[in-house]
């Protein structure tokens, strides 16, 4: 199910607990992926990347929906499976509909075509676009 | 400046200049970036790929800055330099601001360093999130 | 089980055999993974990958646990998933513990993520550090 | 230089001028990668970038310069220009040697190269790898 | 089966149903693949990435099964399990024999592990090979 | 030029210059090119890379333009700026006309496309693809 091993919260040391239930209160849920079951194992890591998410993943200047189509559009261009099936869900809690699903693909495909059309053909960076 | 070299407005077959033409005309600009003029050497290409692309980045049920942030996230996560470049200047014209693009990065970051952690540590999807 | 699937040792061929002999001998193991296994139906390509394996991998400048960390931190950060538990186990076996595993996929995740911020914010190399 | 442009020390505010000092003190150095200085445009991801690197990279399990070396393992899989040049600057100066860096590089080429036999030939986990 | 699940043919709109019509007589086949049917559910990227893959992968300056092979050694190097698994059957139907594929597969692997090691030693561009 | 530097011909050792006679006897040119020089100061990998590669692109149930596309298929989908340029010197020489150019990077801009849609929408397996 994972490397190490899910530690579930009732195996969980107070640390990972408070870890979780953090993100029970964060994300208003009572389920806790796997994946943060999976990182428990290394609470330094585990308490790291939850608080770095947290912070990243909160409405600012984008709103959470927005934050989320965006992890989706990374996971599903380096093909985490995983990370595709979570955010999948996360996007669609935040306000995804199957509309912007199918949008998000798309773009998704296409700036992954252009993407080697670029690089393949050698094109230089032109003048104005440099930074 | 390109594998085939680049082609320039005044050299173009006619065929050429119809995109060309319509790439202006959509995207309000005199301004042919270098990445059409390298396709240009193969004339059914660069049709196709623009034609896709003119589909696809039309607001729908996500908007154009929307679409061009996620154009730019797949690109930094390719780490597709002449990509980069050029979407970071289309994002910003769609409307992204500093502060947009400081998220948008951010929420990169995080998911290429997350979609490896799940895939390292071999997580497995929950059941909840099983398509 | 594989593309042209697996060929086990009672039915391989002497050639086959003797690469099969050679990886148990130096690894000390009775066990062939699958990996070796779906090669063999290409006999040149068992043997010139299994040859530069066993040279590349001996302990040198590196020792065996440290080489195969690097081969573990490659194959998460390709997620590809057969290599991800096969080098778990063999960085295991040549010494990796639990709690070098947690600071190794520590490193792999944050270095995948400073990579697209590096490449995002399109950072231009340091003077310092030009080769 | 950098999408946003660099943030040198006499222009930075005093919050930047913080990580800065704190990376100049745990480095033992006077410079400031142009990382930093090109993130210091948003001194939220500049400051937990920081701490995640700080606290990653410190010694432990492993030590300084097998972290180092992960993470220029990491950036070559990646392809990361920025990322290949300032790490193989600092896995020097945590004690890499030329002949270390052969065998990383050989190690890496390797992984590479495997990831893709695996993946290519579809070969499935063996039944005593699975976690 | 798919994040919006197949649509198989007797559910199918007319305009879905008019694109696996095409599929069958193009191929000269009466499966349509699951690709197709998960994409089915955005009738517009359905029709368009059909029409460019006809258009594509139509023989030409290259012939049939060495577009495949291409489109083979692609999803190999994105690692992608399902593109591996359906162009493996399609670029046999198209010719391809085992010993073709254990070639293309040695080229695949080599290319991805000399890619990281001219990347990895910062190897500069021969001045013959800038176009 | 490299992380090592570049060992031209006059200022290497016997190993050195052997493999060097070897690959200009093989692809009957006077030119080393940069990847090989950068290679040389690990003997060892030059040897063992140079061996591997020339094994792997001799003519065989593929012949040699093929195994170049494919190599070239394979570096414009990992972007490797030196592979790109490198490679498609080496096709072009090994018959790759302008027109199969374009054909192959066609190829690989969909594939590269499709290969996200395939992981994006989660799509499982055809059973008749199955190996």
């Amino acid at each position: 199910m994972a490397t190490l091993g899910l530690i579930e919260y009732q195996a969980a040391t107070a640390e990972v607990r408070a870890v979780y239930d953090d993100i029970k209160a964060t994300r208003q849920t009572d389920s806790i992926n796997n994946f943060w079951k999976a990182l428990a194992h290394d609470p330094v890591t585990l308490r790291r990347t939850w608080q770095s998410v947290k912070e990243i993943m909160a409405p600012g200047a984008l709103d959470a929906v927005t934050k989320e189509m965006l992890y989706l559009a990374v996971s599903a261009t380096n093909q985490c499976g995983y990370c595709i099936a979570s955010h999948t869900a996360a996007a669609r809690k935040a306000g995804m509909t199957d509309a912007m699903l199918a949008e998000l693909m798309a773009v998704v495909g296409m700036a992954n075509e252009t993407n080697r059309l670029a690089s393949g053909y050698q094109v230089e960076i032109d003048d104005r676009f440099k930074s």
